[in-house]
């Protein structure tokens, strides 16, 4: 499974990029992890102490290392990574201690700032490089919310948008997939959760949206499009600025990808995001490459987040270790500046007070839990958010998406009859073995990707509906239930295609160059 | 006692604005400790176990934090960090190991990359943040240059410069006050030293100079000047473009000041730096906060050397702990970038062949070490370095030059009558009680602070070297060689203030505006 996002994720080709001690690196691969978990874990593993195993972890650490250095082979390594996660989940156990390299177990916990560690609920690991799940269904998101501290949207809360805007609510929100925001613990002036925001709209004070994504290869898929399509959405009801950013530093610092290659992938993947139908007088894109160097806000706001972050901070919300580089452990701040108003002085005329909304997957709220914590300290309001679900792959909601295997998403490059291939072929089925035992029991709409998709794809409710019921029945062969797919897929992507080569390099240009957009403040 | 550059010292004003875990505030005060250190060794420590002494180290950490916090009288928060300072040096002694917070001690030493840490020899200390000793001659630089694994400046290199140059040498070389450089190990292209400079200059290839300042006030001393001064002798002779950073940044991470205060410090000290000389057409002056936002190779080159030095390196060199802003430390990489020439595409058209010569007080070395271990890694040349003792305080080289305290130093606004006043008062003497014995047995010249200051200020060699007989012999009684400093610095200091004068916002404006400069690359 792969985050919808895919804003600083970089689960997509594996973790051969990134050393041993990196946390999100071991995470990716959770999910092997989970098939030898039982075997192993009665392994004489009760004789031993923390030090030993933390030893033992060391220098399987130093192993896995130098099979990647030398370029082992892939098997080889998959091998050394799987001991290696055993003995980090049975040193925990017998600890009670995260593995941290260099800190060896001690009796009493170590100290440090009470912030969250980096989610890990059962089988369901979400970070902002990692999500991963043994379940069919996916994520357990009503648990997510409960780790993460954030708010469900209520039916109360969509209505009330409806009320305020005028409009029907995106399906994103009536289907659940835009499924939790932030709530303020007390009130505060400074402090925003989208019913701030709507108070706000009716008081005609203005705020404006925040999203992103990291450019990690020139394929989008469609799950990348996600929070795009959801932003524009809240652009045309709401008619205000929106800042787009495109973390192709966070992309070098993560990856095995030259600082060129990561630039020109941002410049592609603004094609597609343009693509979605922003408008260029309310949309500003940038490089953080680019702006950093041309910008009088950006940088001075990521100076005064990184003064009031401390590396405990970030080793507890991001799970970041001694041996990673400086880059990653002050990149955080990067992700939290265009948060804040001031981070762009040619839109909001210097002003301090704009609030921020950021719609994005859930994966990245812990960049936004660090932002919020920070806004009151150098004096700015805290960001209000709106948290989406992930989008499944197709081989199902507990498998992960991968840019390197083209069969694992529908890509925005994809043709026609692509599209049909890999959803006949590929998409993980619902259904049952034989089409008498179909109709007899009917699928599952609950595991069936086809339908996810639907839900996340096909705007009419009644439809929908009359599908998952025709589905669970046995009504409606899974044959017909990709059909129905296909026929809404290829249009769409199509259109996109369509619009996409409408977008010239001058087109991408004026997106992203700094500049007043069409409002006053 | 202080460093000459000021370049990123932050010890002026002791370690208030510092928490209490960081190393580099710690080192400020070592010079209190030396004197309680005897009494409190014998106290049980023996029989306490490493634990035992985290546990109180950990306690009275945060004891220091919450006296601060509550802005507790200077007496009580100097006595708890004594306390505090002396259980770390137990804690050392006892378990082996550096304290680290949120670190327990452990059998056996925490794994981490063979970086050496931040220089601790008997009573001398020496970092970009501290310079203490307790000897009345100040640092003992033979024993910082085995330390610090770099070259001494032989006279045959001195040599050489006149020889290439047809220049003689300026009196900080004549005098030993730049006294080291970094040699290369083994020939390489890409690394550079003194020697290799001085073969590209005879070949026609030209290179750069780098130096900067930490602007954390208004107020510059002499001392701050020393860099400055033989910057713009290696540009005359050389005539090659010169950078000039000054870390706004920087003083803004590391001080109680606001982000506003550091950049008006800056520009400040720009007068002044200007005020030495230097030629507008040669010359870029930046402050980081403003041209991180007006480069487009500046934040790309920090981005590299972030992704290539990991928090074990700059834990290693700088002493940096898991308690410190994430600013903190990734900063170093900010320091080095300018010693690439990439970070000026508008000097240097985009080429990253041009070597870097950095001429720097020497506690500014560990972040060129730095830069140096990651340039080849990043397919850049190593820069080359000379370095400078320390400029010392009126009182003795071994006390503290404080900005906070009028009477330290020389200020660069001194009126004449204050030049006479604080060196007749304060300028420590090494003459005799009376003036019978000093005719008697003679002056000693060594830790005499009005003859250090002449050798960095009286160009005469053989009158300096008259003087330093007559003093020895006690044919010159103290009052004496103060009256020959006061004449000589009076004239230098009315100088500068009135080449200050004639340093206009426009000038400064035209030395910060990114450009090119008269020369082609």
């Amino acid at each position: 499974m792969q985050c919808a996002n895919e804003w600083s994720c970089i689960s997509e080709t594996g973790c051969d990029c990134t050393p041993f001690s990196s946390w999100a690196a071991v995470c990716t691969l959770a999910h092997i992890l989970a098939d030898t978990m039982t075997d192993s874990q009665t392994d004489g593993a009760a004789t031993e102490s923390p030090m030993e195993f933390y030893e033992k972890l060391t220098a399987q650490g130093e192993a896995v290392k130098a099979l990647k250095t030398g370029k082992a082979p892939k098997e080889e390594i998959d091998v050394a990574v799987k001991l290696l996660l055993q003995l980090k989940l049975d040193y925990k156990r017998v600890s009670g201690q995260d593995y941290k390299a260099g800190c060896p177990p001690t009796d009493s916990p170590a100290s440090g700032e009470s912030v969250p560690a980096a989610a890990e609920d059962g089988d369901d690991l979400v970070d902002p490089w990692t999500v991963a799940t043994s379940n069919a269904k996916g994520i357990d998101y009503e648990k997510l919310i409960v780790r993460f501290g954030s708010s469900k949207i209520e039916a109360e809360l969509i209505e009330r948008m409806e009320r305020v805007t005028g409009q029907k609510a995106h399906r994103f929100l009536r289907r659940g997939i835009f499924f939790s925001h932030r709530r303020v613990q007390q009130p505060s002036p400074s402090a925003l959760d989208m019913h701030q925001i709507l108070d706000a709209y009716e008081n005609k004070k203005s705020f404006y949206l925040y999203t992103g994504r990291g450019p990690s290869s020139e394929a989008m898929h469609m799950g990348h499009l996600i929070p795009f399509i959801f932003t524009k959405w809240l652009q045309d009801v709401f008619d205000i600025p929106l800042v787009i950013q495109l973390t192709d530093d966070e992309k070098y610092l993560w990856k095995d990808l030259t600082l060129e290659d990561c630039h020109r992938y941002a410049v592609e993947n603004a094609k597609d995001i343009i693509a979605c139908g922003f408008d260029v007088n309310k949309t500003f894109i940038f490089s953080d490459l680019d702006y950093m160097g041309m910008s009088s806000g950006f940088y001075r706001n990521v100076v005064k987040i990184q003064k009031h972050v401390t590396f405990n901070q970030v080793k507890g919300i991001f799970g970041f270790t001694d041996s990673d580089c400086i880059g990653k452990i002050s990149f955080p701040a990067i992700q939290a500046a265009p948060s804040f108003s001031t981070s762009f002085p040619q839109i909001f005329n210097g002003r301090k007070d704009i609030q921020c909304l950021i719609p994005c997957a859930i994966d990245q709220d812990p960049y936004f839990r660090m932002t919020r914590d920070v806004a009151p300290r150098i004096g700015y309001p805290k960001p209000a958010l709106l948290h989406s679900t992930f989008f499944p792959a197709l081989q199902g909601a507990q498998t992960k998406m991968s840019a390197s295997d083209p069969n694992s998403s529908i890509f925005l490059t994809d043709t026609a009859k692509q599209i049909k291939n890999k959803i006949n072929k590929h998409a993980f089925s619902g259904g049952k073995d034989t089409v008498e035992e179909h109709r007899k029991h009917g699928g599952d709409a609950d595991v069936d990707v086809s339908f996810m998709y639907l839900t996340f794809f096909l705007e009419d409710d009644e439809k929908l509906e009359q599908i998952r019921q025709d589905y669970t029945s046995g009504a409606l062969l899974t044959g017909e239930l990709k059909k129905c797919l296909i026929e809404t897929l290829q249009p769409m992507i199509t259109q996109h295609q369509e619009r996409r080569k409408q977008v010239t390099d001058e087109t991408v240009k004026q997106f992203m160059t700094p500049r007043k957009l069409d409002f006053h403040f």
